[in-house]
């Protein structure tokens, strides 16, 4: 199935889509309004029985007029992945890892399909990173690579905006990847079901103004999503609603010559096979 | 005032201390219980008229026969420093920075006065390192110098708990900052009006089964909690919640000849002059 969670009316929203694509939701406020995308997730409630109630009781949402929200507001854990495609280290210098790269986004970063990207006052090298989300739905330690994918409930797309010089500024990462609304996160959320399991396999793509900027396949990944999870769970409680945002293919702007900058006027898209396209304009900070 | 969170019976509780240091407090459930510490900081909730209300009718609590818990069980962000004493910088091979250095810890990391820091399976490099710990109490974004510390709630005391191998396993910290149960926070969280602004000052030090190995004080961070507001809110917007643990002075076990690591058995104690003594023994991981 597939979620968008949305706001209307200052309302939280949450729609699915039946099989011809048109979503079917409920507000905030409304009965059978089901509860946010976080809450379903953490309290571990069958996602498949609330789509389907939904489908049967809920009016037709038309998501252009609505505004989206990222799938989920509050990850208890937002946990990216550096370097994670072989093309992406080779471009930054770097050497493939043998051990994942672990930085971390906060909340504050997020936004969802459709709101502005906001390119920072002291910065002008905020920079565009397509990646495969994967949402934890069962929490865990320890988790064997064999039950791994089972602890997924689904997927969903983010541009992982990156403002560079503040990436640079000490080893840690951290600075450069949490700037208020730099973080885009959706359109949707995809349960883990209709997808290949993983993830794998999938077209994932950028674009900047229409240009293609990044193009590979989530199999090109260093470290899949099942060994993610092995190597994140041997140090870390993975908790439902904890999300895994997975790393990039190659082509982001900083790699280029020359370099290539979100710019305010910018249209940066993100489009995953079977997940759908993210879509979100460059504002500058006001 | 001092405010210590804990839990009995299962039940949460929060206390505040009286003149004459005894605990006055009631758990979840109880009339008049006002709720955890991180919802009312969370809601902006005034601390000084709760805590006249628990001094004004909760019963004795006795904080040895009770559970002390972390004073915030879920902060939005855990933002910690790197290398912000001169000392430990230099000690760990590095000169002293000019961009402070920010990593993450998650909530699951945390533990509260007394309880076990887990030495992990996979690693015997568990290090202490003392910390002052800055809670935020009114959000905000670009935040000047001189309003900083209006932002400040209050105070405590963290310890930490680094797993050395794995946090040099990538250039990112992440990996060896999160093995569950290796951030001790606590024992109190002191509101800061009973504290030099900034918590500057203070003497800070830790112990490994009651040798001092770890002496210096608040005054010698190259950033201090002011500076780090401004560098922090200049990126992301602080919330009501989130904490700054600011840093650790040298001393630490990895910059010794030979390494001092913890072990199962022993016992690792932070001190810091005005906020308490937050000590909890060391266990090998189940």
């Amino acid at each position: 199935m597939r979620f968008a969670v949305y706001s209307t009316d200052g309302r939280a929203g949450l729609a699915v889509a039946a099989a011809d694509g048109v979503f079917h939701g409920l507000s905030e406020g409304a009965p059978g309004y089901p509860g946010s995308l976080d809450s379903l997730i953490k309290t571990g409630a069958d996602l498949a029985t609330i789509g389907a109630a939904l489908l049967e009781s809920a009016p037709v949402v038309d998501l252009k007029a609505v505004t989206l929200a990222p799938p989920l507001a509050r990850p208890g854990k937002i946990l990216c992945v550096g370097l994670n495609y072989a093309a992406h280290a080779r471009e930054t210098g770097r050497e493939p890892p043998t051990y994942p790269t672990i930085f971390v986004r906060f909340p504050t970063t997020l936004i969802g399909d459709g709101a502005a990207l906001v390119c920072p006052r002291v910065s002008e090298q905020l920079d565009y990173e397509a990646e495969l989300v994967a949402v934890i739905g069962t929490g865990g330690r320890h988790i064997a690579k064999a039950d791994a994918l089972s602890h997924v409930a689904g997927y969903s797309a983010f541009n992982d905006g990156s403002v560079r010089d503040y990436q640079a500024k000490s080893t840690q990462w951290t600075m450069g990847k949490n700037f208020d609304a730099t973080g885009a996160f959706g359109p949707v959320f995809v349960t883990a079901d209709e997808l290949p399991p993983g993830g794998a396999g999938l077209r994932i793509q950028s674009r900047l103004n229409g240009v293609t900027v990044q193009d590979s396949t989530t199999d090109d990944m260093i470290f899949d999503i099942a060994t993610l999870i092995v190597f994140l769970s041997e140090v870390m409680s993975l908790e439902p609603g904890d999300i895994i945002v997975s790393g990039t293919p190659s082509g982001v702007g900083i790699a280029r010559t020359p370099p290539l900058f979100l710019r305010p006027g910018d249209v940066s898209e993100i489009e995953i096979e079977g997940i759908g396209i993210l879509c979100n304009p460059v504002v500058a900070e006001a």
